[in-house]
């Protein structure tokens, strides 16, 4: 049998069940979970905020660990086999179809509708498809990386903000020297503020809060921060102009998730810049837009960024296994919890202070 | 003396005036005007509708005409020099500085403060600087282009949204088989449907009105139209996507002006589409925009353009020059006016039904 | 029992066999061939230039026809189910693996090594793989796409150079008002010419021979043509430069196929301009590169062009569906062949004074 | 009198002569010298190897000084006035015309047919346009930037290779995560590896020489070097290979200078990767090249890179100002030479063991 935390949504508590350990189909494996990421999507499950999601559910889509049992081959992205004692870890989301318009023809994978995501999509009926367990089944055709030296650690220490904020980056084009801007301080956001500096930025500007939070995107390479209960809208377009000779930033990502923060973006960016709207992951409503002020008269780029893929989590991985730019992550605070205290982890993480909150399901 | 067109704004009647004619700056030169034209802008500032206007002025941004003296020596773009009896058109903008950040840092240079604009932001106080006149006072440095064989009356077929609507379908990226949808029927929204029928699209819907721009809309290459007066934006929604596979337009150039129009360009575009906002012109106020529904869960890309710059110019002298390209919009009915003809020339463009009014001084 | 035409390589005539109809697997498919192309491709398999064909194989790798027996279910490119009585078209490349370095973090798939094609590198050990018969297997996982209302030979009229000069085209970023320069004029050279129409090109140049294919260069599109048997190359760029203000071509698409087409694509290319070599398929040797005045002081971009992927043939496939889009092809003169005229066939083919020869095993 | 160091080309010795001060036109500046480069372009100059030099000619085209007289106003890139006083650095190449084809058509400025360069194009005719010098000529329009608190010697650290490397790692368009391999280890090498780490690069390789620039070539960020001159090309290909998976470096810049690099660096590159050919400054000859192998089949994007613009130059003087982003090239040992010094100065770089020589005019 196989320990794992089960999370039944509406608020109810996680609770540890043993699973019994599956058959493996031809290609599929086992994997023995060293580490699992709490994020602030697992906050979001536990209350049933997303639609589609299986309850009950075994939480945890980022997650690294040690190939314990293959059944047949399985390869990596370079037609290497993978063998047992493999270190890996492997993108969560699987089924993409590279058979429908969207994947082939509007080469937008991100928008394929048969996509599935571990830990959140996929849900017990699919077997232990969540990382909070001692060992997860990597179906056929799961895409697997090894991690060579990186420290298990080192890699959870960016955790599932890493591929989005890098997606984000990716689309923000910056070019070496400008001076780019981030609303929001929660994990995309403070992820996009180290991409934004790993890419040339001569000057990443962070706009969120509260205070602690701050303190970390100075940490990860923010060289001013803006607390956003201290100062209204228009004070917070005053102090990003002073910082921009008036013009406003080159570059903004937004990761802030409240609908105001998406047009703010494009009001704090200077003319013929681009906006990069990441973080309006769930629908929180309306705000209002001037269409000729904010988007027309400005010459401004807006880019809707929506979530990531495989080579978003490939170069996420080169990125953490390299000694320099992964410094920023791995200096964040982390905290690990046993399986029996994924409640109590949750319930960190939704206070928003820690950097990292990791299950270990060996504690 | 020259007869010149004086628009004196608050919708006073525009009233011919005896103007001297000026002494020549070395490297200056005047123009015999052929044909100007009569466009929207004309009618808003006709009405006082847009600020930093020098009243009184003389109407008419593009013009086309004959060389008749010149000071100096002048050259065209690829450093020939142009002669008395030449057959010209210029860029309406000047003064672009290529000396701020904008033009060279940004390479924005439709952002440069210092544009200026014949016809609309050089007044009388500038002199014969704009084409409701029998002469013309091209300043140093303004860019002029031959007409070669092209007729007068076919470049200005095209007229001011040329450029405008050039400028946005660069945007636009449109790719061979792409479906474009064009929102809005007004001279931008015309000629953006030529261009993207020139630039490979397989379909261009559009959605405008009243029914006879829809039959232009046609005319120009638009294979469906949509009455906007005759559908709520669900309906028009649906209409779409009938159309689309369910999905929405690849591209959707936004040249309706309301507001509204530049959300619902959003929401009629597929998945990772691609939508540029360039009828947002004047500020027309304020319409509610959801963040996660219409541009971060989309993945999609929203352009704003502004004006349009030399290259979008003179590349539009080439459409206009080649019999088959240019086809669409010679078609166009067109009318001429003496310049004692000019308020009657507005209230016809004011009342959308023409294709081209035209003001012609030697009548 | 079903017909097929055999080729066996080193330029042995082609023999027409008995094969047995296959059991199909499930979400395999039997097509009812209808038209099956012969190209310039085929005339290198008869003689065995391609390295890793697997004699004997059924050539054929664009072809039409009904889906006469469907094992299972079968969705098209929207998940719609096709079914028996369709008429179809297919994507003859297979098995892109989705799953590779290439395919998904260089988002490269036609470099991808698993990909196989029909009619090339399929071979009769693989079964009905080629068009050449009366019956060909769709493997499970085969791409196709329902032609509607497209007669049969509309879309057989492009062929197979069709997706490879969109892709091309593509590549070239061609703007509206662009001089671009097609240099052979093979199918792809053809293709690519109306397809730089189709992508607003003011006007498109070719240089290819002899006379007969720059006859239909200029039914395809060409404004000016130049035979490259009666001009020696400083004596074509002289003829490129008359036509260009003395500067080269803003785009140049290289279709020849000799190795000095593509340094020649390079000096007729105006500074600061694009070159697309795709002509360059088999290894026909070296040619003198000066790297200075070709490359760097031009500030010129080349981009090598390899196949297609499913969104070029997709898109094709839009375009000979399209009845004004599609029209330089469809004029093109066509000949229908039967299976055992096939010899013949590719004499004519290699001949190339034919527009399209096409295989018709009903015949 | 001012006292410049004057170069007469064909060899001869630098010698120093007195220069009368010359008359300010209006909106133009004196500017006192504090540093100016003595680069590898001034040991061409020395040997005449470059063409359209009208000697005699004051050298040093990059320079750093004071504003000392200024004669009406002139305005920086923000409109600002610029006073006496003011450290300054201020872009070489001058006279781009913004009025041509190339600048305005083709959006090329680097191409534009009238750009004059400071030290280089300019001669002693046209009066104190060289950094050798106590004085030098701001003419009229030349674009100036405000050092603020930026050390001289820090700005200078980078020198003349600044701008055009920067212009190269941005054609090259590196991604987070991608390897990089330089070939060349000058100054522009040297400098394009530091800015590919600034841009994201997990590694940068270099493969120059002799071992003294390798080392140098490690300090501004490069993970591996290889010598030039113990591997031959087969070898050297290996090397890369070893390191990329088998594939060949993501991105490769060619700057070598030699014929042969351009190749090679097409065959160091995987398939559907990039290189940017910005070595080949000087005429050096032909290099054989087999487009199918090296450009077509590999799906390559090969950009030749020309001079650089203002916006380089800006964006360079931002991380010249940048604590961390600078750090790289301010640890470059550099020496000082004085006017009577600049022979000397000229065979200490044509040795290339030094990282930086400058001529101090008031030593």
């Amino acid at each position: 049998m196989v320990r794992a935390a089960v999370m039944l949504g509406n608020g109810q508590d996680v609770e540890v069940r043993d699973i019994p350990e599956p058959e493996l189909e031809p290609h599929s494996a086992l994997l023995d979970v060293e580490l699992s990421e709490v994020c602030g999507t697992d906050v979001h499950l536990l209350h049933s905020r997303l639609s589609g999601v299986p309850y009950p559910i075994i939480p945890g889509h980022v997650s690294v660990g040690t190939l314990s049992k293959i059944r047949g081959s399985i390869v990596d992205i370079n037609g290497l086999p993978l063998e047992e004692g493999d270190r890996v870890t492997f993108l969560d989301v699987h089924e993409t179809c590279h058979s429908c318009w969207y994947c082939l023809v509007a080469r937008a994978s991100t928008r394929c509708p048969k996509r599935k995501v571990y830990g959140i999509t996929y849900g017990l009926a699919d077997g232990l498809t969540g990382g909070w367990a001692e060992k997860l089944y990597l179906k056929p055709g799961v895409k697997c990386l090894k991690l060579g030296d990186t420290p298990f650690e080192h890699f959870m220490a960016g955790g599932c903000a890493l591929p989005t904020a890098l997606h984000a980056v990716d689309q923000a084009q910056i070019r070496i020297g400008d001076t780019v801007l981030v609303l929001g301080s929660g994990p995309v956001g403070l992820s996009a503020i180290a991409f934004a500096v790993l890419s040339g930025a001569s000057r990443v500007l962070c706009i969120g809060g509260p205070a602690p939070r701050l303190a970390i995107a100075r940490q990860m390479g923010a060289l001013q921060t803006c607390d956003i209960f201290t100062l209204n809208e228009d004070e917070r377009l005053e102090w990003v102009r002073e910082r921009t000779g008036g013009r406003g930033a080159d570059v903004t990502i937004e990761a802030a998730g409240v609908p105001a923060a998406a047009v703010q973006a494009m009001r704090f960016t200077r003319d013929a810049g681009r906006v990069v709207v990441v973080g309006q992951y769930t629908d929180n409503g309306e705000v209002a837009l001037n269409p000729h002020l904010d988007i027309n008269r400005k010459h401004l780029e807006v880019k809707g960024c929506w979530g990531s893929d495989f080579s978003h989590f490939y170069r996420a991985v080169q990125v953490m296994a390299h000694e320099t730019q992964s410094k920023a992550w791995i200096a964040l605070t982390r905290k690990k919890f046993s399986l029996d205290q994924a409640n109590e982890a949750l319930a960190v993480v939704a206070g928003g202070k820690l950097g990292k909150a990791l299950i270990d399901p060996r504690l």
